[in-house]
C-alpha cells in the first residue's frame, strides 16, 4: 500500500490497463482490470477503497462492488475524500445549480448518476417530493444519508425510494419501494411541463412515475402540430399527446398497453381542460398501428416512443428490426405533408443505426421523408463525454411527403 | 433508349451500381457510376436527362453536369417531369409550408437544397428580400425562373443572387453577386431572432449575410446565461453574443477577424438598446484566446463557432487538431461552474470525432466537464436521411467544473 492512501482498502489497476482514462474522467473500472487487496475483498458491496494505478499512484476514491461487472466506480478524484453528509450536500448543490439555472419550476431530473458525480444514483424531483433510484450498491446502502442531504439542499418534504429495473439487477440489488421521508402522496402529483399537466404516480408508475427526458422533444412537437391531429403510440401517461393538446392540437389519440397509464393521461387532460380533445386506446402498439391503418385513420403528427428494443448489444439486431417495423407501420398513418417522430431509448442502438432503421421503415411503409430535427434528453440529463453510452435517448423528427 | 423516356437525353447507371439507392431517395449519381448517351454528352452543364437503371428502366429526371464529380442529381422521381415555373412554384410552396409552420416571422432558410427537392439550390429569406445561392449548374442557369417563382410564392420584392464559395467551384461555376429583382437595400437588413436584432448585409457579407443555422443553439445559450458574462469567439455579426444580451447577459465580448462583421454586431446591439453591454475585439481568434487568458479574464459562458476546420476528408486530422486546440484554449477562460459551447460546421468531422476532440481539449486545458446538450441546425435546414452529410452543424454545450 502506498503511503498516500493511508490505511484505506486498495484496489489496483493491472498493468496495461487504462490509468490515463481514469485521470481524464472515465468513471468505471471493470472486474478484469483490477486487483483487490485483502481488505477490499472484505468490504461489503458498495464499500469505499482507494484506486491506484499499476505504479501504486492513487487515482481517486472508488466504490467497490464485487457483484457487478463494473467492479469500481469513481466517487471522487481525491483519494482522501470522505463520503458523508457534507460531501453529498456539495454534490447535490452543484446538481441543483444547473437545474435551477435552466428550469423555472422544480420539476426535473435532479441527479443523473455519473455525470452529476454520483455514480449510479438517479433522483427525480416533483416539486416538494423527490424519487430516489439508488442503482448502485453504495447509494442503496446510504439512501438514508442521501435523503437527509436531499431534504437539506432542496427542501423537499417527501422522499420516495424506487429501486426497480435492470440496472439494479446488474449490481446484485433487490427491488424496493418505500417512502422514507414525509408521507406518501395520496394522489398522483400534477407536473407542469411545456404548458401541459401530467399526473405522476410516484409509487405505482414505471421508473419514477414520469419521464422528464422527452421534455425538449415535447416542445419541438408543439411547434409542428398547429391545430392538427396527433397520434401518440406507446404514450405512457400521455407525454407527447398532452403536450400536443397544450400546443393547440385539435385531437390526440394516446395508445398504450397500460390501463393505469392511460387513466393518468385522461386525468392530465382533465386538469388541462382538454379532456374532450383526448382519446385513449388500451392496446398492443403494433396491433393498434395495424388497426388504425385498416380504418384509414390519418394524423398530422404521429409519434412512437417505444420501450428500449435494444437495451444491450446482443439485442441490437432484433431491436433495430423492431424500430424499422414501428416506422413502417407508422408512416402510412401520417397525412400528406405531415410529421413523424420516432424515438429510441436504447443504449445499444447508436444514432446512425437508429436513423437508418427509421429511414428504411419509412421507405418500406411507402413514404419518403426528410429529417428535420434530432432530439435528445434535456440538459437535466447531462452525460460524461468519456461515457457516450449515457446519451441514450434519440428522437428523430421527419417530414413526410 | 426505352420507350417510356420518349425523346429525352439518357444517362444510364452502369451494372453493379445502385439503382435501389436511387429508388429509396439517394439523390446523386457519381461520374464513374453512369454512361451518357450522345445527346446527354451534348447537353449544356445543368441540362436535364432521364436516369435509367442498367436494365433501362427509368428512375427519374436528373440534371447533368459533366464538370462535376456528382455528374447527375435527381430533380424528380417522375422521368416525364418538366422543370418550369409551375414545377419550381410547387417545390417552393412545399418548402414555405414547413417554415411557415415553425416560424412566426419570415426570416429563415427557405430552401435547403436536396432535402427541399431543389438540388444544390439554397435560398435564405430576410423578410421582403431573399438571397439565392445557385450552387448547381441547373440552378445557375435557371436563376431568373427561380426568382420569378420565388416572388410569386413568397411575395418578396428584392432578390439577390450570391454565387460564391467552395461548392460552386466543384460545379465549375464562377462567382457572381447581383440584384436581379427589386433594388439593392441601401442599408443592412435588421433581422429578429430569439429577441435579438442582427444586421444582415445581403450584398457584402459572408455566404448570404447571416447564418440562420445556429438559431436553436442561440436559444439554448439564452437559457444558460442568466445575467452572466459571455465570450463569443469567431462571432461574425454577433450570433451568440447578441443572443446572450437579448437573454439578459450583463456583458458580451465578440471576437472576430473581420472589422465589417463587428461593425454589424455593434449596429445590432445599438438597435437592441444594448450597445453599452457589447464589447468587440478585432483579432485572430487563437491570439485573442491566448491574450484573454494572459489577462486572467473569465466568462460565465464561452462560445467558439469557428469556420469549417475540416471541410473535406483530407483535412480531417488537421481539422480535429484545430478543434481540440480551440477547446484547450477556451476552457481555461470559463468561470467555475460555467459553460462552454463548441461548434463545428465541418462536413467531414462526425459528431463522435468532434465530441472526442472537444473533450480532449477541455481536459488538456486543465478542466473537466459534462456534456449537457448537442445542438444542430434548425428545422429550416432539413436533411435527406440518405445523405447524412447534409447534417453538418454540431454545437456541443458543456458545463465545466
Amino acid at each position: 500500500m502506498s503511503e498516500l492512501t493511508g490505511d484505506r482498502p486498495v484496489i489496483r489497476l493491472r498493468p496495461k490497463s487504462k490509468p490515463q482514462a481514469i485521470r481524464h474522467g472515465f468513471p468505471w473500472v471493470f472486474a478484469d482490470e483490477a486487483v483487490l487487496d485483502r481488505r477490499t475483498k472484505a468490504l461489503p458491496p458498495g464499500g469505499m477503497a482507494v484506486l491506484e494505478d499499476p505504479e501504486r499512484v492513487p487515482l481517486g476514491l472508488v466504490t467497490v462492488n464485487p457483484a457487478s461487472k463494473i467492479i469500481a466506480r469513481v466517487m471522487d478524484a481525491d483519494p482522501a475524500a470522505v463520503i458523508d453528509g457534507a460531501w453529498l450536500r456539495a454534490r447535490l448543490e452543484r446538481a441543483l445549480a444547473l437545474r435551477a439555472r435552466i428550469y423555472d419550476a422544480p420539476f426535473y431530473r435532479l441527479v443523473h448518476a455519473e455525470a452529476d458525480g454520483l455514480p449510479g444514483l438517479v433522483i427525480d424531483r416533483f416539486g416538494d417530493a423527490a424519487v430516489i433510484q439508488p442503482n448502485a450498491a453504495w447509494a442503496d446502502g446510504m439512501v438514508d444519508e442521501i435523503a437527509e442531504a436531499l431534504v437539506a439542499v432542496t427542501g423537499v418534504t417527501t422522499v420516495v425510494v424506487n429501486g426497480q429495473g435492470r440496472s439494479r439487477g446488474l449490481e446484485g440489488l433487490t427491488e424496493r419501494l418505500e417512502v422514507i421521508r414525509g408521507t406518501a402522496p395520496d394522489a398522483p402529483v400534477p407536473v407542469q411541463m411545456n404548458g401541459a399537466v401530467y399526473l405522476a404516480d410516484l409509487l405505482g408508475g414505471q421508473k419514477t412515475g414520469l419521464f422528464f427526458d422527452q421534455r425538449p422533444n415535447h416542445a419541438f412537437l408543439q411547434r409542428l402540430v398547429g391545430e392538427g391531429k396527433v397520434l401518440d403510440v406507446f404514450s405512457h401517461v400521455g407525454g407527447f399527446g398532452l403536450a400536443a393538446l397544450a400546443g393547440g392540437a385539435s385531437h390526440a389519440l394516446c395508445v398504450d398497453g397500460s390501463a393505469p397509464a392511460l387513466e393518468l393521461a385522461r386525468g392530465g387532460a382533465l386538469a388541462m381542460g382538454a379532456a374532450d380533445r383526448l382519446e385513449t386506446m388500451q392496446s398492443d402498439a403494433f396491433k393498434a398501428l395495424e388497426s388504425l391503418a385498416a380504418e384509414d385513420r390519418r394524423f398530422d403528427v404521429v409519434v412512437c416512443d417505444p420501450p428500449a428494443f435494444a437495451p444491450s448489444k446482443p439485442a441490437l439486431e432484433a431491436g433495430l428490426r423492431a424500430y424499422e417495423r414501428v416506422a413502417r407501420l407508422a408512416a402510412p398513418l401520417v397525412a400528406p405533408d405531415g410529421y413523424l417522430a420516432l424515438c429510441s431509448c436504447s443504449h445499444a442502438a447508436d444514432l446512425t443505426s437508429f436513423r437508418n432503421a427509421s429511414a428504411r421503415g419509412i421507405g418500406r411503409g411507402g413514404r419518403r421523408g426528410v429529417h428535420i430535427h434530432t432530439g435528445q434528453a434535456g440538459p437535466d440529463h447531462p452525460t460524461l463525454p468519456q461515457l457516450a453510452e449515457t446519451g441514450y435517448l434519440k428522437t428523430l423528427f421527419f417530414r413526410l411527403d
